[in-house]
């Protein structure tokens, strides 16, 4: 299964792609973050983050993206551009037809330290070892990244077990339901005297 | 001059289009309520504002489109989709080709009812009467981003007239640095004796 990784950002986007398979190392394709100008109008950066983004979806052919996902913080300078990024991240990847999941930043960290409150350094490194590289990606933004990518293989099928659960439990409730229709439709029935 | 505005927003994304030129009462050609379903996935909604957004930029062939600039505010419940969808609009303004203007609720409101804190009543009662409607264009969305079209409208014009004087400006000063320049290599020029 290949992710591809992305922490949304108007003038900092990290990127990163790993490819993996159960009980194996996963191995990092791409660490990478898309910058633009701050000089431009909105529209133009968000236009020329769409492109970078198409062009990583082309080449590296992901099966699934896994983006942060973004919360109203205290941060407000920031934050109108990040989350116009993750729009367009989002509509990105849904129009290449991949599966997109959002990751919140503690699930994350939980997932790849076991400490939801882990800090950026924790996370680098982290993700220096279980990638088995020298140093931790590099930026930071690239390396969160990377980490929201291998969240997500690990989240990934627990995720589809329990939206399997949730599906055979709606077939049984639809069962149950049917039954309890049937059972109704007989004992409503109008009684024929004639 | 035809201008689309939009008021941007994930449930609920007001459109409008009108035509007008200077000294004429503006044609109010489209006022309209974009909702997309609460019960899909964040990108899936964004793809499907995405579309109409698209396809009233094809139908109605605006000069330009106004969007209503967002800001991080106390409402934290919708902040979130609200950004994201004036990234996807600015976005598909953009790759468009078309000029895409922000406007502040408050130009908005001050540039309609000669008051930057007019309440949304007041704004369609406005917007009722420079079109001579009947009736202010419903639900509010809708008005709201017809508001937006006659704005820019409206500014459109100050607005270039501004970025001629600074660009005479530009000039200007792009001159007499040259001149200035000119004058010191005069001045700086090694003086020979030979």
């Amino acid at each position: 299964m290949r992710v591809l990784g992305i922490d949304p950002g108007l003038t900092r986007c990290g990127v990163g792609v790993i490819e993996g398979s159960p009980g194996r190392t996963p191995a990092l394709l791409l660490a990478d973050v898309v910058r633009t100008d701050a000089g431009l109008e909105t529209g133009q950066r968000l236009a020329a983050l769409e492109r970078s983004i198409v062009q990583y979806i082309a080449e590296y052919r992901p099966d699934a993206i896994a983006v942060e996902r973004v919360f109203a913080r205290r941060d407000v300078s920031t934050i109108v551009g990040t989350m116009q990024a993750s729009g367009v991240v989002l509509l990105a990847g849904t129009r290449a037809g991949l599966s997109v999941a959002e990751h919140t930043p503690t699930e994350v960290k939980a997932s790849i330290t076991g400490n939801g409150r882990a800090d950026k350094a924790q996370v680098g490194q982290m993700v220096m070892r279980i990638l088995h590289l020298d140093a931790p990606p590099k930026p930071a933004d690239a390396a969160d990244a990377v980490a929201l990518a291998i969240c997500h293989l690990w989240r990934a099928p627990a995720i589809a077990r329990l939206a399997q659960a949730a599906q055979r439990r709606e077939i049984a409730q639809a069962q149950t339901a049917a039954r309890t229709r049937a059972a109704a439709r007989l004992t409503d029935a109008p009684r024929r005297f004639a």
